[in-house]
This record gives structure tokens, C-alpha cells and sequence, in this order.
């Protein structure tokens, strides 16, 4: 597997966490130490570590600091734990990765074998180390089962950043084409732009660039102006959540993209890791798309555009019907409509 | 009709031309007053002035003030305003307005009735002014054609800007909307951002702003989302270029929004001068799509987003097909498809 091209996405310090600031990317690479779980609450609100997998890490993380942090008695370690728990599942609500890994790190805070605040707490690292490393283990094996459906030469395009930054390390989506790259398979990727945030301009962009691969950026808008001129041979992004029936919601702008690459009868590939499934909702209808602040539309990168005052609708993800999607690839295969069968036809894969 | 809240896009001032420098808007609202054509050219190209209509007026207002400027005889006349009509027809090439617009001023030139150089300046400077004051009659002829689409309580979305900025005043898709609430139809407004250039963000939430008409500002990729949910009954744009067989030239986003308005069912309408048809193409792959600098995708506002040395494709204006198009809503009337058959089934209007 290819090394990374700059420091990894977010690491473990042993008494702190260490993660790129990506809200200044591309212009600098910052790398914040946070040693206080509330920090990293704020990290994932305002986006310096953001993509679903990567998220679902920090929160894991985060609560082993919070561990780490607390001194007394079991009783107050595990009331201080489930306060940083709560407070970091709030963070963001439509990621499910971020519930999951919570989630997982309470099942350790309520094992009945672990007596001692120190077991506890030991315990706790252990598994936000754990996730960090399934994480990494995952997002390669979502790039060795997607690469087969990319071809040589293929021109692939992909919205926002589904690449090493949304996870520990590697990606999902560009997983995918980084598999393939070291397969010696040619590949052109057309990136979307991602307004507001501008993911792909800022980050999806620059993980290509440093891996040396042929980059082509262009406004979301324009997408299906690429796919009109035969540029674009499949579509590749990441997933935020995937519902029971395929329904998948992924940074907004998908939804278009996919609806175009229909069109254009191009497939759409989604890729993430299985635990992006939450076989709690039935459809995408379901899901909780997150609403964020008028300003990431009204100001770009500070600079304000828009005239005061005026109204600003901003879902931070949109909604993408199953019928759209061609496969969904995952860590543990790669799954066909329909996905209410396929998805549910394995059990889920044990850990890495 | 509703009177403009803002100075007009552009006037003649008898020796000069005065427009809003619509790059400084939302901030400030800069006129600038422009006596050598040259300046016109990049005013143009600087999309200072902007919209197919209006940089018609632009152009050959203009042409009258090179023939204002040329104190030869007839024939440096001629020469001269020739150049000067070359290089204003060269500054943009998808929006057909502005071929017309010239085509039209050089009609004058070539007149034979006039020989005095003194004559053939009048009559230049009398076709200017014709071609912008019946600009303003044409917005709202379209306004006034275009009203019974919409109905009490619509929700409209509209991309990029096709309001009283975008011609000599009212506007095209916009003029149908201020149509209909002068009818005293409850109308939201839905606009799309319009990257690169922002000019839904920038422009077309301003022009609404200062009439009280209800405005939502959201990403262009929002724009399917806001569809899902329901919220847009009509959508309303403009054209820079109609073929033959109806296909639609407009501003880049144009097409996916089309497409997404298919995908829920909701009529999706042209609204352009009936100039705005070429009927010397037979479809849409024969518009020239103009191609701008990378540097607007790669930066903001002068913000720069992406990394340094990344390649952006900027397509200006992409082709939405025909068969997506409800209607073309222009000054002469609403035409259906078959707009091969439709469109050229009345003779092209008299002058107004």
C-alpha cells in the first residue's frame, strides 16, 4: 500500500490527540495536540477533523481523554465519560459512524469485568486504539474490493472528500482509486469543488496532487457538464449513512452528481466502510440531515458575498435514492441492488 | 410596472455610457461612466456588465461611442467603427444577443441613404438607443407573457442572474416573477448561488431584496434537495444562446438543475428574448461554450481555495436539452416543443 504523503489524519499520542486542522488546508498543514475531549467536540463542529469514518475516530479518541482526564471513583469515571459521550455524539448527527463508535466505547464503560477505574480506563484507550486501527484496516479494504471496478484510463469523478482526510487514513471513495493507481491502472479524477466547505477544492485535491494523480477541479455545477462530454467513466463518493433499502446520505451535491451520472449512463459508486449502514431506518427519508449556519453560504472563507441580511438554506448532506446507486462498496464486499437483500445477506464482518 | 429600486444597468448619457460595475455588488453599488468603446469591451469581459441582453446594449452603445470618437472622413468612419465592432463582438462568445447587437449597428453603417459621416454618427447613436430602450420593452413583454405560469404561493428557483441586471432593466426569468407579484401573487424565491462567479448570491438576492420579495439563498447543489423537499413548484432561468431545436445555452448549473426538476416533476421554463434564438444552429452541441480562467474556480472573490498549480476546467454556460425545457417563455410569446416547429411558426416581431 502506498504510504501517506503527510502526517496521518489523526494519531494517538498517549496522552493526547494529534490531528490535521483541515479548515486550513491547503494552504497550511497545522497539526493541533488536544489532550481535552471537549476540545475535540469543538474540533468536529467546526470541521477541523470532519469525514464520517474520521469523525467516528475523534469521538473514540475523545472519550479516552475524558477518561484519562477523570481521577475519582468508578462511579464519577463513568458519569464523566458519559457526559464527553453525549457531548460528542451531539456534535454532528447525520454521520452514523459517530453514534457507532460511541457507542462502542459505552460497551466497554459497562463491561462487567472491568471493576477498577484503571481497568475502565485502560480498557477505554485500548478500544478508541482499536477503532483507530480498524479504521486504517478498513479503508484499505474498501480499496482493494472497489478497484476491480475501476478500469485503466478511466476518468472518475468525486464530490467532496471521501480520501485519507475523512478517515484515519487512505479514504473510501479515493481508496478506491488509490487501489487502482497501484494496480498501474491510469486514472483522471474530476473533483467537485463542494461548496460551502469547498472539500474538494481544499482537501480532495491536494491528497491527489501529493500522490501525483491527474486532478481536474471543477464547480459542482459543472459536473454534469464533464459527464455530457464523455469525460467521466464512474462516479465514486464517500457516504454519511446508508439506510436499511441503499438509500445513502453523503455531503450535499451528491444527489445531483448521481442524478447526472444516470443521465449520462454512468455507473455510481458509493464506498464506505459497513458500519456507515444503520439498519435502524428503513429509507433515506429517515435520516437526519444536518442543518449548518447560513454563513458557510453567505461568506466564503470569510469573505462575504452575499448581500446582509439575506436568508440562507444550508443542509450540509443530501439524500441519494438507491436506484441511483449501482454498488455500494464496503470493507467487507461489494454490494448490488437490491440492497434491502444484498446488504443483509452476510452477516456483518468481525473486527480487523 | 414596478420601477427599478436601483439606478439602471445601463444608460446613455449622450456622450458617454454609464452601468453599475456589478462585480462590486452586493458591497457597493459603483457606477461607472465609460466614453471609449475600448473600456466597454472589458467592462464586458470583466462581466462588469453581464447577462445576454444586456451586453447587447452594452456592445452596441459602444459601436456608438466609437463612431462618436472617429472625426475622419466616411471612410476612417466606417474603418473605424468596424474595429471597434470586431473587438466588442470577440469579448464573449456564447450569448447570441451580443452577434445580433452588432449585426444590427452595422446595419446602420452600411445603410446607403446615409453618406455624411456626420448622418451615419446619428444614426448609430439613434440604433443604440433603439436596441436599449426596446430591451427594456422586451423584459417586459416577457414579464408580461411569462406571468400566468406562475401561480399564487409558488415557490420558484432560479440559478445565476436573469433580473434588471442582466438587461437594460426588469429582466427575463425575473421579469416573469415581478410580473406575477405585481399581479399580487405570493411568490418565494429560491436562487442558487451560481458559482463561480456567484452571481445568484451576489446579484440576483440583491435585485429581490430591494423589491421585498421573499429570497432563499442555497448552494447549486442544494438546489435538488430544496426540490425533494417539496419547496419548488416552478423553475425560471434565462438563455444566453436557443437552437434551432430549442436546446438552451445558459450560465453553467443550468442543465443539472433541469434535470433535477424532471426527476420531481416540476416544469422547468426559459424565459429570453426571442433574439436570444440562433437559428442558424440546429442544436445545442453547436453553441460555443465560452471557457473562462481557472483562477475563478481556484479562488473566491480573490480568496484562493484550491492548491496552488491545480488544473480547474470553467466552463461559462452549459446546454440544457430541449426535451427538458416546459416552455421558452420570450417577448413575441410562450412556445412549447416542438420548438423546431413552435419557434418558427409566427414571424420574427416587428420592432417594438
Amino acid at each position: 500500500m502506498t504510504s501517506e504523503r503527510h502526517p496521518r489524519t489523526i494519531e494517538w499520542l498517549g496522552d493526547r490527540v494529534r490531528l490535521i486542522d483541515q479548515t486550513r488546508l491547503p494552504h497550511e498543514l497545522v497539526l493541533k495536540e488536544i489532550a481535552d475531549y471537549r476540545e475535540i467536540a469543538e474540533s468536529i463542529r467546526r470541521l477541523e477533523v470532519r469525514g464520517a469514518p474520521a469523525i467516528g475516530v475523534a469521538a473514540a479518541l475523545g472519550i479516552a481523554l475524558a477518561a484519562l482526564a477523570s481521577g475519582g471513583s468508578i462511579d464519577a469515571l463513568r458519569g464523566d465519560v458519559r457526559r464527553a459521550a453525549d457531548e460528542l455524539a451531539s456534535t454532528r448527527p447525520t454521520a452514523v459512524n459517530l453514534r457507532w463508535a460511541v457507542d462502542r466505547m459505552l460497551g466497554v464503560l459497562d463491561d462487567p469485568s472491568l471493576g477498577a477505574p484503571d481497568a475502565v480506563r485502560d480498557g477505554l484507550v485500548q478500544e478508541s486504539l482499536a477503532i483507530l486501527e480498524e479504521d486504517r484496516e478498513l479503508s484499505r479494504r474498501i480499496g482493494a474490493n472497489g478497484a476491480a471496478l475501476i478500469d485503466d484510463g478511466d476518468g472518475v469523478l468525486t464530490h467532496c472528500n471521501a480520501g485519507g482526510l475523512a478517515t484515519a487514513e487512505y479514504g473510501t471513495a479515493l481508496a478506491v482509486i488509490y487501489a487502482a493507481v497501484e494496480q498501474g491502472k491510469n486514472v483522471r479524477v474530476f473533483v467537485d469543488e463542494t461548496r460551502p466547505l469547498l472539500q474538494g477544492a481544499r482537501l480532495t485535491t491536494w491528497e491527489l496532487m501529493q500522490r501525483g494523480i491527474d486532478v481536474t477541479l471543477l464547480v459542482d455545477s459543472a459536473a454534469a457538464s464533464a459527464m455530457a462530454r464523455g469525460w467521466v467513466d464512474k462516479v465514486l463518493v464517500g457516504a454519511d449513512r446508508i439506510a436499511r433499502n441503499g438509500d445513502v446520505a453523503n455531503k450535499i451535491g451528491t444527489y445531483p452528481v448521481a442524478l447526472a451520472a444516470r443521465e449520462h449512463g454512468i455507473p455510481f459508486y458509493v464506498a464506505a466502510p459497513y458500519s456507515t449502514l444503520d439498519p435502524s431506518l428503513p429509507g433515506g427519508g429517515e435520516i437526519p440531515i444536518e442543518e449548518r449556519a447560513a454563513e458557510e453560504v453567505t461568506a466564503v472563507q470569510g469573505v462575504r458575498t452575499a448581500p446582509a441580511g439575506v436568508r440562507a438554506w444550508n443542509p450540509a448532506f443530501d439524500v441519494t435514492p438507491a436506484r441511483l446507486v449501482e454498488a455500494i462498496v464496503t470493507d467487507v464486499g461489494v454490494f448490488r441492488a437490491p440492497y434491502e437483500n444484498s446488504l443483509f445477506a452476510r452477516p456483518r464482518a468481525s473486527k480487523a
